[in-house]
């Protein structure tokens, strides 16, 4: 039976090959975006896991929006205004499938900042996208070449991570958070705000969301897989109605629904008085091994290459001098650690950058010192 | 945002509306596919439940295709040939998602059974298949027809419920399910085997699967929705690699993978030394609900309604004189008893016969022998 011909154009996740590479117990792995399970919030979780026989409720047939107590309890906690709704997705990436599914017709154009997260790049190829990149300064994207997109392009869509980006950590200026929702405004461009990384600052002061400042022209992917537990498979979608509703009804063919117990699970965590404190323990352990894994970095790293500090997420992004980033990530895995080498980042056609994505939650400190000494050696004698 | 033109063609599920309507106190439902929650195997259950909380890794991120234990012990479970593979998907409605995003290109041709499952149609609605039809016999589908269209319109896939088939009841015979098989040999005709009703057989003896007779040309959807629990949201696919392969590949982009502490949980309960005990339990509340169901139709309907006896599943499909079954379905709710009216069971443009679907599975006996009443008291004054 041949393939369906959207289908035809992806190529299959080197991430997923080089994770399956990366398994092996002599390999530190720097590759993934996984947060570390021991932080997991079991011992918060137990209390609802005992719970869930007693409500059958919860095994039968949910809503396809989502699992009503769970959803007005969000509503509170994201402030949602009145013109907002607010749907559950199984894993914010199903959100973001959702919404290329509803919204982009083939050659329909959609802006993203390179480089850009792989998951996004996969869903908007899968709908056979025009996939237009702007690039990415210390502050967000260059707001010359948005504006210029805007004006001369009108893509549909403008798919942005603002809080410590995947793959490279930029967290967005304020100044340019408000320009850049102006912008969508002023040109009618849907802001798609992923941020699953949001909660994760662990230096500065949160900034408010881009989408704070056009709610009418945004909808909003919202993750708990960074925070509570990605096995769950629980995002969250907000936006005005109108933007949601054809969301739902595409929904109802792909899943019906979320699984419901995980969405009681995740009510019952939410609600519980210690999840304000186990986040902040996870964003010291976080920051102990990012302040690690940098300081390691500009210790050993040999010149020519290029550090950014970050204020939180998972990821430092490595500019280092020109080479086959594929090769180089193969021999890395020889001497026993795994990266994730910038081109996967970029879509097919774009200019990319020499450079190498680390993450820093899933390691401990002590792995994280051996990883950066053997890829400063690598490096070195590259 | 304008909506992308796949999905202008959706119409909102009318069932969606009416399980609203029903959710009124006063009204009995036979319209929706619920199993009663009272069956929910919630003391299996428990045990699992209550050690989640030991086993980090299954909040941790999981693999596509299925988490590891349950894969093993499904492809035992189901007894699968070497050639094949397996993969769990976000409830088996989204292994048909899949399988229509993976295979039809707008425009390629999708047979079905009319009537047909409206999760079905939806789906290949969605990828803008070109949906044909065939008609179905008390023995399954007509089978001069099915090969008429295989010779000449030769479709890339046959979508098929062959167990207790939604709506209507019907399970196809032996001869039935050899001579299809046969011809998708015969016509190279992918054959999707939908069989989540199949554990609910409470009389005859249960036949081979139609794949067993083409297991090469088969993709088949399983279910544990009406068996264990709906809400956890499980489903099965099990093919030939070739074929699941790209399946995985759009799953990855579709949600990464499906919940794992709930396919931990099925894994617990389906390795239950009392689970097969639960499935007999069911049979029999199932077989005692259908019972009463159907004699009191025999009684109390008027003549010129036509009652097709089943030997399991959920359903019975009563054929009535010609009229406007929304309107009638609508009179039915003012007089306290939902129902499906057959025209949302077939895709636009196919000849509707005239059709109630009655659901016997989520009210008791005393409900059933109500709602039978009110429903024959408003056919006698039509």
């Amino acid at each position: 039976m041949e393939i369906a011909q959207s289908l035809q154009q992806i190529k299959s996740s080197y991430i997923r090959e080089i994770l399956a590479a990366a398994s092996d117990k002599n390999v530190i792995s720097l590759a993934g975006g996984l947060p570390d399970e021991k932080t997991f919030p079991l011992e918060l979780m137990k209390p609802t896991l005992e719970r869930l026989a007693d409500t059958p409720e919860v095994f039968q047939y949910g809503s396809t929006s989502g699992y009503g107590p769970l959803l007005s309890f969000l509503g509170d906690y994201f402030k949602l205004p009145g013109t907002h709704t607010i749907m559950i997705t199984t894993g914010s990436q199903q959100g973001l499938d959702l919404i290329a599914r509803a919204y982009v017709n083939p050659g329909d154009k959609v802006l993203m900042e390179v480089p850009s997260y792989l998951g996004a790049m996969q869903v908007f190829g899968l709908v056979q996208a025009n996939i237009l990149t702007v690039s990415q300064t210390d502050f967000g994207p260059n707001l010359e070449e948005l504006e210029q997109c805007f004006a001369e392009q009108k893509p549909k869509m403008f798919y942005a991570v603002p809080d410590f980006h995947n793959p490279t950590g930029v967290c967005w200026a304020l100044e340019t958070r408000q320009k850049v929702a102006e912008l969508c405004i002023q040109y009618d461009v849907a802001l798609i705000e992923d941020a699953p990384y949001r909660e994760l600052r662990f230096s500065g002061e949160a900034l408010p969301m881009v989408s704070d400042f056009c709610p009418q022209n945004a909808i909003v992917l919202r993750s708990f897989s960074k925070i509570a537990s990605p096995g769950l498979r629980i995002g969250v979608v907000t936006g005005k109605v109108s933007y949601l509703e054809p969301l739902i009804k595409i929904k109802q063919g792909a899943d019906l629904h979320s699984s419901v117990p995980m969405q009681a699970l995740l009510h019952g965590l939410l609600e519980h008085d210690n999840f304000e404190t186990h986040i902040t323990i996870i964003r010291e352990l976080y920051k102990s091994r990012y302040d690690v894994m940098f300081s390691e970095l500009e210790k050993q790293l040999p010149t020519g290459c290029v550090l950014r500090p970050v204020d939180g997420g998972m990821f430092v992004w490595v500019e280092i001098p020109e080479c086959d980033t594929f090769e180089l990530a193969k021999q890395l895995l020889v001497n026993g650690v795994a990266v994730v080498p910038s081109p996967v980042f970029y879509p097919e056609g774009a200019e990319v950058k020499t450079a190498l994505r680390l993450n820093f939650t899933n390691a401990t400190s002590e792995e994280l010192k051996v990883a950066v000494t053997r890829l400063a050696h690598v490096l070195h004698i590259l």
